[in-house]
C-alpha cells in the first residue's frame, strides 16, 4: 500500500449527483474517528453497535436532524439500511401494515410519477403485488413539469398514502409546494422521497405522514436511509393478521416499530455513516441551520440557471416549467450531443468534474448541492456562458 | 470541532464481537482514501458508483475473495446492503424464486438451529409466510454442542436448501465440517451464514450453494453483506409466477439476479466499505491468504482455550462438546457473575477491551478475529491465568 500522505486537499468543484461532494472539514474529522474516536484506543468503525458512544452518535445525529427541520414531538426519526431504493419497498410494507391496523383492510396506494424515481417507486409497490396507481404520470413530457394538483387524478378509496418524490435527481425538476387539503383528503398521509434536497430548504414535517431519504447526496456517504414518520402511523397490524389480508411483510431489519424500540440498532448500524451524518448536520447547525443553507442555495441556483437562460438560443432545458426547476440538480443540453461531450470534457479540464448527464436523459447535469461552494457554481456559471459564445 | 490530529494508534488488544477490530494500516490507508482517492481531487466516499474508480473497487474485491476462499468459476460474488438480517430474508427470498422456477413448487426451507442467529434466521424464513421447519435445536443444550448429522432430523420432500449458521458469535460454537451425501440429498444447497468467520479458515466453497456474511466482524466495516452463490442457483421464476404460487417476492435492491447483472450497483453501493473489503482482503493476500491466517487464528484459539483448561476448576465453557467450539468468540464464565465483571473491569484496566459477554448470555467473550494479534491473545491468556489464580 502506497498510502497519500496527508489529509489536506484542494477544494473540489465536484457536480456529481450522488454520491456526492462533502465538506472537506467533515472528511477529515470522521478520517481521524476511524483510527481514534474520542481519546479511545479504537476506531468508531469497530465499536459496538449498541456501546455507549454508538448510542450518543445515534442520539446526536436524530437530535441535529429534528433541529434542523423542526421535527415535532410525534414525528420518530430513525436509520435503515437499503438505501433509497429500500426505501420504495420499505414505504409500502409499511404503511399497509398501518393500513390493516386502521381499517383492517388491504390499502391502495397513490404514487405521483414525476421522474425517473418515482416511477420506480410506483414500479416496486405494483411489483410486490400492492394495489398502487398513478395520480399523475409526466413521461410523456419527459418529466418537463409537475402539473398543478387541480389536474390530478383524484384519489381513490381505501388509498393508504400518497407518494412524491420532492427532487427527481434524474430529471431535474423539484416540487415547490406540497398537495393540500383541497386535493389531499385529510386521512391519506403525504409520504415524501427526498434523497436529493433533503436539508436544502426549510420543510413543513407536520404536512407530511413520512419523509425518506438516503444519505449519500446532501448528507453523508451511502450505506445509510433517513426516515421521518409520524407516530400513529407507526401502529401496525400483527404478522397473522397480514399475512390473513394478503399484504407483504417488510423483513424483518426494515419493520419500523422495531427498528425504532432498538433506537436504529436491531442490527448492526453502519455506525461510520452515521458519524458522518452527525458531522454533517452539527456543521450546518454551526453556520446557521437551513435558513442560511437554503439563502445559499437559492443563490447559487439563480446563478446557474441565470447564466444558461442568458444564452437561451444555446442551451435546451428539458424542464420547461420554470417553477418546477430543481435547485439541487440543474439539468440542460447544448444543441448537440457532440457539444454536450465536448462541454463536459473541457469543464473537466478546467477543474469542474461531475458534470455528465444521467445516461437516461443524457446532455449535462449540475448537481448543486450544499457541500458545493458558490464559488465553484460562479465559476461553472462563467463557464456556462464562455462555452455557448464560443460554440454559437 | 476538535479532531484529533493523527492516524497513528498504539495498537489495540480489542476483543469486542461485531463491530470488530481492523488491521491499522487499513484504516489509515481508507482514511487517506477518504479525502482523496488515488490522486483524484475527490474522496472515495463522494463518487459516483458507476464510474471507472467504483467499479475497480468491486471487482478488486470480488477478485480478492475468489482468490483467498478460492470461490470456483460456477459462483457469483456479489455485495448488498442490509447486513447479516438483511441475509436472513434475501435468502429465503431468492433461494424459494429458484425453487418455484426448478420444481414450479412452493418449497419448505431447512434449518439447523444451534444459536441465537440460526435461531432468527429460522424465525425470519417462518415470520415471511414460508415453510420453514428445524431439523436440529440445541436451544435445550443453551446451544453448548453441534450434534452429529446422523442426529438431525430428515430432510423433507420439496426442501429448497438448508440454513446453517458456521459461527455462532453470541454462542461460541462452529461447525467442524459440513453435512457430507449421507446427510444431505444432492440437489439440496448447503446455505451457510459465515458473518462471524469469514476469511478465518480454509473453506471447500464448492460444497455451498450459497454463502452469506456481513462485514463487520472479519472483513470490515458495516454496511455491506458479502454473498458467494451458485450460478444455477440464480435462475429464478418469474414475478407473476411467484405471485401465483404465493411466494412472496424479495424487495427489488435484494433480488439476486438484478444485483448481479449490475455488478453489485443496482443501487448506491456503499463504496467507502467496499474498499475497507478490498484494503483487508488485499492485505490478507499479501500475508499469504487463508493457508497463514487459518494457523494463526488456530494458534490464537489454542492459546486461549488453553489457558481456561489449565484453570478448569475456575471457569466454566458453555460450548461443553471441544469439537464443537468457535475458533472466533471464546465464550467462558467464572464462578459467579460478580467475578464475571470484575474479571471485565480488571481486564479493561489492563487494556484488554470489549470482553463483555453478549447480553442474552452473559459472562465473558472473547472475540479473536483475524485482526486480533496473537500478542494480544497471549496476554489475555495470561491474564486468565492470573485472575483465576487471584479468586480460587
Ligand atoms: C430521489 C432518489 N430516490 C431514490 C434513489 C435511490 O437511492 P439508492 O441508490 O440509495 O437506492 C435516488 C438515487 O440516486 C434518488 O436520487
Ligand atoms: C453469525 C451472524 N449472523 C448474522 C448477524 C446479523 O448481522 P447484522 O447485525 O449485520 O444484521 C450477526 C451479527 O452479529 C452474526 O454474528
Amino acid at each position: 500500500m502506497t498510502p497519500a500522505r496527508t489529509l489536506d486537499r484542494e477544494e473540489p468543484s465536484y457536480f456529481g449527483a450522488g454520491p456526492a461532494l462533502l465538506p472537506t472539514d467533515v472528511l477529515q474529522q470522521a478520517a481521524y474517528d476511524l483510527l481514534s474516536y474520542e481519546g479511545d484506543a479504537i476506531g468508531i468503525g469497530e465499536i459496538s453497535h449498541r456501546s455507549k458512544p454508538a448510542t450518543a452518535v445515534i442520539d446526536e445525529t436524530k437530535k441535529n436532524l429534528k433541529t434542523l427541520l423542526n421535527v415535532p414531538d410525534n414525528y420518530e426519526i430513525f436509520f435503515l439500511q437499503g438505501g433509497g431504493t429500500g426505501g420504495f419497498s420499505a414505504i409500502v410494507y409499511n404503511m399497509m401494515a398501518h393500513y390493516a391496523k386502521k381499517t383492517g383492510k388491504k390499502g391502495k396506494a397513490a404514487y405521483a410519477v414525476t421522474g425517473a424515481w418515482s416511477a420506480k417507486a410506483f414500479e416496486e409497490a405494483q411489483r410486490l403485488g400492492f394495489d398502487a396507481y398513478a395520480v399523475a404520470n409526466t413521461k410523456k413530457d419527459n418529466y418537463g413539469d409537475i402539473p398543478p394538483y387541480s389536474e390530478w387524478g383524484p384519489i381513490q378509496e381505501d388509498t393508504a398514502y400518497l407518494w412524491v418524490c420532492d427532487n427527481e435527481t434524474v430529471n431535474g425538476n423539484e416540487f415547490s409546494d406540497i398537495p393540500g387539503p383541497e386535493y389531499l383528503p385529510q386521512d391519506v398521509p403525504l409520504i415524501a422521497d427526498t434523497s436529493s434536497n433533503i436539508l436544502s430548504k426549510r420543510v413543513d414535517v407536520s404536512k407530511y405522514g413520512a419523509i425518506m431519504a438516503g444519505a449519500q447526496k446532501n448528507i453523508g456517504i451511502a450505506g445509510l436511509t433517513i426516515y421521518i414518520v409520524r407516530k400513529d402511523l407507526l401502529d401496525q397490524a400483527s404478522d397473522a393478521e397480514l399475512r390473513k389480508l394478503d399484504v407483504a411483510l417488510s423483513p424483518i431489519a426494515w419493520s419500523f416499530p422495531l427498528v425504532i424500540k432498538n433506537n436504529s440498532a436491531y442490527n448492526t448500524i453502519p455506525l461510520f455513516t452515521c458519524e458522518i451524518l452527525k458531522l454533517v448536520t452539527r456543521k450546518l447547525i454551526a453556520e446557521g441551520g437551513i435558513e442560511e443553507i437554503e439563502k445559499i442555495n437559492e443563490r447559487k441556483a439563480k446563478i446557474l440557471y441565470g447564466a444558461l437562460e442568458s444564452q437561451a438560443s444555446f442551451y435546451k432545458l428539458p424542464v420547461f416549467n420554470q417553477n418546477a426547476r430543481s435547485r439541487m440538480n440543474v439539468v440542460f443540453k447544448t444543441p448537440s450531443e457532440e457539444l454536450d461531450a465536448q462541454f463536459v470534457k473541457e469543464a473537466d479540464a478546467k477543474g469542474l468534474k461531475g458534470l455528465k448527464g444521467h445516461r437516461s436523459v443524457g446532455g449535462i447535469r449540475a448537481s448543486i448541492y450544499n457541500a458545493v461552494s458558490l464559488q465553484s457554481v460562479e465559476q461553472l456559471a462563467d463557464f456556462v456562458v464562455a462555452f455557448a459564445k464560443a460554440n454559437s
